[in-house]
């Protein structure tokens, strides 16, 4: 009976395509949900494939398991985690592996991790990226956690996980490192995605207003850059969403989508790490500003038919803003991941996570929602100098962001002069120009500060700290 | 013994001056600090004035005390706080109040209000905002927490606080509300002055770089601007710090202060708990960045010798470039506010503070490190209409931001022509315009979560949950 390799836990969509997967590739699986049915519907879409073995409580499922037992949760991230974990605890024997692939939130995962090692349980907390689609063919899969247990998980999420590199054969998985590293490194993709995604949006919104592209048109452009610096899954599908005609209305469906984005924490949650880390990243935050703004949807409508534009929008040539409009995004995306990268190595040296930067990127070049050509670039920057401090330094994105920099400036100026919205386009850009100053306006904050609270400050000359007399 | 109305504990500059403010007041204060040398050089500092009464230990501080007790504690936030209240709780009775006047975290206050009332003691959280002249002269006062212990603080906290209005004679102090109202709406109000304080310091920055304007025409520029709609407390101290000549160098004291920002954190709240309730504050949010980002000073300089800026600074008159400075500043601060504003509005609802808009803008007319005249017009735009969603859409705010978004937008084009960081002019600027945009592009964004994630849409011509097979 104890056969399977492997018990995965929780039949929503991803969990079901990640069984598939495992399947495929020669691993038995038991699988299990809390309700019967549940398991019982995956086990007829999957067939009765080979590998897969139904089971209908815990301790069945932890029965089918070969030693030591490897139980993958994919369950709701939150209390339902820990319920499971409850559920299971007392059937498995130390040394057994409980590892939880949902979007679990880090600082909880630190937690099971620690409680579950007191109970000679190895836990693992892993960052699954790709979607439905991701979890079937191959995801972008980051583990941390207990390192005593990765060896054991290894073969099985090495052989499910997405591949990358010129010969399509080096596995987008890798140790991230202890406690919450994989969710962690997880959460910080989420937040990238969502900069992502927002830079889109912005660029896809200068061209519809101020260059008067409609979606088809665009579709065409975006259709375009996939084939040269900008190739990514999000370029991809953003074309491939915007070429989609609703069939009721005819029109593209973007057109009819109400323009209230949602969101499901894991961007919030970077913001916050963020800030209690105190390291800027900007266009990550005004991304997911950006998405709060959106779903005021009655207010900003009542708010377009009172407040004034006060525009004065430029003359523009279409295929110059285009133009501008593809490098512009290139160099804010790059100022963007400089953001997450420079927020991970903070992150690594305050939770002593033992992070390797380079690992997280070259596990990001496939299966995930961020995948694209540059992160090549990007793991070669960290191979080169795995002490960088910001990816801004590393001699190909200075060069590469540096003579793109006139078109972001005259994007954004387009925006400005245009009314157009454009926060992380410029959140990019002030990112970039303040990196870049030797001198900020801090100087006046601080005299002020001073002067009003007796804060103290130090100086330009001399070692010290000071307060003037006002 | 008993004859005192009120004890203040912990002596730091801020409880020594509230106590010398009570004292002049009339009110007599026993005084209390747990080193006791603190407390005797205080008396000597306050040259044993009439009304105040050394106490050495927390029993004869309370003894001193006529019933109900009242004692108001200075300590600094966090755990002090838990120390001191549980100190001095076994000496209380029922009734009594204890009062927190430093700069609590609001969950702290919530919680510490209703652990206080299962033992019977009354609790408030009061935010205290002017700085060390304030608690002098007269603070803005913003106490919340425990209504039934309102009336017994009230005629104190009335008679130290700053007063505004036409006749100086409106107390800048009123009943935020329930919990941990006090320490959010100064929470709040600190938030927008990390807003303030960088619109300012970026406005210096444009004036210096592009302008060429030095420190010195600057102080002038600044003066002049505190005699009209910018009339405010860090216009006019931003003035006096820009007037200042060290002595050391002759040079301006501005110009040899390091320009990394300091925090103590109530700026970072303000950013975690908008975040969390999912309010837009990107103007408040970006002042929070820059300061972390002012702090990579060594980061920094060794990129500015190496990123390339791609500028190309604009013809700049000076002339039009102080006043497009003077209305930018004036729309992009009301744009902060707006943002601020909404903030407390939704935490109003999700807390159940009982809060009163108007009154958070009242109490702020004088007395605080945000004090300006412009509060009068918010005063008046909450009283003209209690239910006002967002400052933006009061008809005066519509009206004199509108006039002045055209220099808005000139002013943050040159910053981006030109290289210079602007991220909270470009903040409230790209907030103003999604506020007004009836369609934002989050309609892309919702196509891309649906085609990776089957995150679901909805749709502008009908009702429903949609998802598409991509």
């Amino acid at each position: 009976m104890s056969t399977c390799d492997i018990a995965l836990v929780g039949l929503a969509v991803m969990g079901q395509n990640l069984a598939l997967n495992m399947a495929s590739r020669g691993f038995s699986a038991a699988v299990f949900n809390r309700t019967e049915s549940t398991t019982r519907e995956f086990m007829d879409r999957a067939g009765n494939k080979a590998g897969l073995k139904a089971a209908f409580s815990p301790a069945e499922a932890v029965g089918m398991l070969s030693s030591p037992r490897k139980i993958f949760l994919m369950v709701k991230a939150g209390s339902p985690v820990d319920q499971v974990i409850d559920e299971f605890v007392p059937l498995l024997s130390p040394g057994d592996i409980l590892v939880d692939g949902g979007n679990s939130h880090f600082p909880d995962t630190v937690r099971r991790t620690r409680e579950l090692a007191a109970k000679g349980i190895r836990y693992l907390g892993v960052g699954v990226s790709g979607g439905e689609e991701g979890a079937l063919h191959g995801p972008s899969i980051m583990p941390g956690g207990e390192p005593e247990a990765w060896p054991f998980m290894e073969p099985i999420l090495t052989a499910i996980s997405a591949k990358a590199g010129p010969g399509g054969d080096e596995p987008c998985v890798a140790w991230m490192g202890n406690g919450g590293a994989g969710h962690y490194v997880k959460m910080v993709h989420n937040g990238i995605e969502y900069g992502d995604m927002q830079l889109i949006a912005e660029v896809y919104d200068i061209l519809g207003r101020a260059g008067g592209l409609d979606a088809a048109a665009q579709a065409r452009v975006f259709s375009e850059w996939n084939k040269g610096p900008l190739a990514s899954y999000l370029v991809e599908i953003t074309a491939q969403a915007l070429s989609r005609i609703d069939e009721e209305t005819s029109k593209p469906l973007v057109d009819v989508i109400l323009d209230a984005a949602g969101q499901k924490g894991t961007g919030r949650w970077t913001a916050e790490s963020a800030l209690e880390l105190g390291i800027p990243i900007p266009t990550l935050t005004s991304a997911v500003e950006a998405r709060g703004l959106s779903s005021l949807k009655e207010q900003r409508v009542r708010a377009s038919r009172i407040l004034q534009g006060g525009c004065e929008p430029p003359a523009v040539n279409v295929a110059d803003l285009v133009r501008d409009a593809e490098q512009a995004l290139y160099a804010a995306k790059v100022c963007s991941y400089a953001q997450g990268f420079a927020l991970l190595a903070e992150a690594d040296k305050v939770y002593g996570f033992g992070l390797d930067l380079g690992q997280a990127a070259k596990v990001w070049r496939a299966g995930c929602i961020i995948r694209a050509d540059f992160l090549d670039d990007v793991t070669a920057a960290f191979k080169a100098d795995p002490a960088l401090e910001n990816l801004l330094e590393a001699p190909v994105f200075t060069n590469e962001v540096g003579r793109r920099l006139p078109a972001l400036r005259r994007l954004a100026g387009v925006a400005i002069a245009s009314g157009i919205p454009a926060p992380a386009l410029c959140a990019s850009l002030a990112y970039y120009d303040g990196f870049r100053s030797e001198h900020l306006p801090a100087n006046l904050i601080q005299a002020q500060r001073d002067l009003f609270g007796a804060h103290t400050f130090k100086r330009l000359d001399k070692e010290g700290v000071f307060h003037a007399q006002w």
